[in-house]
């Protein structure tokens, strides 16, 4: 039977190109993560459905790919809906894998848990350029260490990792999911009776500042029923703070007791420590816009941006409620993930060069060579291969001039030609 | 709502001492394969159930993981059978994701293409001590290169690599499908009129010689219907051949016209080659009761046995036909896979010592230190990781004796403390 030549919708094969790339930044993340104390962790591709269905996903649980069960325990005439069809799904993420594996063996585990984890994650979404169905994600989490020192060894750990990468100009700004809430008490928004305000939407609109400015955030707060001087009030603030640790300081001050003053010391802290210790060359930016998608998060949150690419090329947070939630017992929690693939593409894009990539040897072998000949010359690659030469030995073809082409196209420095009537040497 | 805190059935949450080794073993791998001239490649791990239902994959296509059709393709109310309601699957192995890979690049590829692949697999077998529904394997192949310097380069690298992980004991035994067929035929088997003689049937039954022996093997055949005088001067020719290529040599002369020479002659020159040019200690053995169970082998075929450990650690052989009957495009291949979860299970039983990953180090931070001093421990932290040393900050705890043994136990091997009143230094 004839094969399906291309990949699944919306997933793809990875060229050596790439490959070399990804194979060359996985190493670097390992090697620098580690020195920071993390340790790797792995979880099985496949989850239980009933886990990754338990509302914590947000929209991703849309967007899950689906196992159907297997042998006896699929009843297809009886089955009714989808659920009675399938017990697992492709993770759609890392961090829900992380609570479970965390709950089942937190007694053979460290505490505090510094863990890093890359691995492909799954989500059936609408195919688009430069959007995979299949993607790897890249997580450091460090589980029970409530004080800041885990925001500061993510950050710094995070960005030691982009500079390694060759990465200079990109910031990291920071906020708090409270200074966010703390805001909105401070300029008097209100709900309707009986119920609580709106944080959220209000986090929505905020959270489009970026692309409608100032003057749009405006226009819908009041367009969604808020008084004209609750938002001036509101955006009032945001002319002030500076993006800097004065900001926050400043901040603080106004908003005076609606903010306990430990969670702005504290975020002075992160950003004043992550300053002086830094290694590589980025900036450190308080930017109280910032508000992060998941609901998830209790405390400072942050994300990087790039210039040389428009979006965020990662981001994170603490979130001290998630764990405790789903195994009983509460357990402070912060992560920072780094969007691989961007990196990847961001990388090809500019023709990364990989430090100590090159020197590649082919020998090329005229064809009918002895036996006894043709092992003088493995023996040559083998002294040679032990120390630390990449040695490829391939048949001469008979359009050698197109051959050896094709090979300096493949990045071989240096090609030799060994035939058959003469000495190896 | 309360999580499934363990994994799936049959698949494992993979702890930091065994993240560890896989660790160390991948980047050790892609290094030593690199050296070789072999370039990664990945598939997703999500096929087309179409490619992994051809008949390639034998008993592996029962052991399909199958994923639901999404969206308005699952029709739950028209489904009649399975077949219906899924459209892809997890790869059982990465053999056939491969030939896909090569028929759908094949352009954009070298020639020969010389392939690395590490990646997960999964099957959905009987849960059991020690093996997994999900498992990585790690392949070698090399496409297009028609002449046995394909098999002698994936052999030099595969043991080179093993010796690199400090394996010594280990043998590769090697044979060749035509040499298996040429004993068959010189012994007379002969089959029921208008059918042709059941070669694999045969090589089911040589292939428990090691398990039931040649008094087994002799019972086996007669039983099946065989002549005494066709079984015995088969056999004969399992006692005659040595396990060296002297052994080859002499089976190769009393097989006379029934096996073209330059099959002996070739497994001959491989068996040299490897003897002169190998870089580890092992032994490149003979074995014409090796049969390997994959029908799709067409030429020679190998097998790693270790002392250690009781089974095969890894295999692989030519395989000229598949690719071509899959694309269209005839293609020689050749390939070699390493048991790498097997190796893995070696290597944490015998409590393997990772090169250079002593030297773990602990700062031990008392709770309340001043934000300025922290700063200045984190300094110091920046000084020594980028000069390559491990180190984790973490908060000093009221236990403090039990915290240092947890962390001694973790393999950090030195601990230092940091007071809130005292200098940093």
């Amino acid at each position: 039977m004839a094969m399906k030549k291309k990949p699944v919708t919306g997933m793809k094969d990875i060229l050596p190109r790439e490959m070399e790339i990804r194979d060359y930044a996985i190493g670097l993340i390992k090697e620098t993560y580690k020195r920071f104390g993390f340790t790797s962790m792995e979880t099985p591709c496949v989850e239980h459905i009933e886990n990754l269905s338990s509302k914590q996903g947000g929209e991703n649980e849309k967007l899950i790919f689906k196992i159907l069960k297997r042998g006896e325990k699929l009843k297809l005439t009886e089955a009714e809906t989808e659920a009675d069809l399938v017990d697992g799904g492709l993770r759609y993420d890392l961090t829900v894998p992380l609570c479970r594996y965390y709950s089942n063996n937190a007694n053979e585990l460290p505490s505090p848990f510094k863990a890093l984890q890359m691995g492909n994650v799954w989500r059936a979404d609408r195919p688009q350029r430069g959007r995979y169905r299949q993607f790897m994600q890249c997580d450091i989490d460090i589980l029970g260490e409530p004080t800041i020192l885990a925001e500061i060894e993510l950050i710094l750990a995070t960005s030691t990792l982009l500079g390694k990468l060759d990465f200079k100009k990109f910031t990291i700004r920071i906020n708090d999911r409270r200074i966010l809430r703390a805001m909105v008490d401070y300029a008097g928004f209100t709900a309707p009776e009986g119920e609580t305000v709106d944080y959220d939407g209000i986090f929505i609109t905020l959270d489009k500042m970026d692309k409608i400015g100032m003057e749009g955030v405006r226009e819908e707060l009041i367009g969604a029923g808020y008084g004209e001087e609750t938002v001036d009030r509101y955006l009032e603030l945001f002319r002030k703070a500076t993006p800097d640790s004065a900001g926050i300081r400043l901040l603080a001050e106004i908003l005076g007791d609606v903010l306990p003053a430990k969670i702005s010391e504290d975020l002075c802290t992160i950003m004043d420590t992550v300053e002086g210790a830094k290694e590589a060359e980025f900036a450190v930016a308080f930017d109280p816009t910032l508000v992060r998608g998941m609901s998830y998060y209790t405390g400072p949150i942050f994300e990087i941006s790039m210039d040389e690419y428009g979006g965020s090329v990662g981001g994170g947070g603490r979130y001290d409620e998630m764990i405790g939630r789903f195994t009983g017992q509460p357990t402070p929690a912060c992560g920072f993930s780094i969007g691989f693939e961007r990196i990847v593409m961001l990388l090809l894009e500019r023709d990364f060069r990989i430090p100590g990539s090159e020197g590649k040897t082919a020998f090329l072998v005229e064809k009918g060579m002895p036996g006894e000949k043709l092992g003088q010359l493995l023996k040559m690659a083998k002294e040679l291969r032990s120390q630390g030469a990449k040695i490829s030995i391939v048949m001469m073809k008979k359009n050698k001039k197109f051959q050896k082409e094709q090979l300096t196209a493949e990045g071989y420095t240096e090609i030799r030609e060994f035939f058959a009537d003469r000495e190896i040497q």
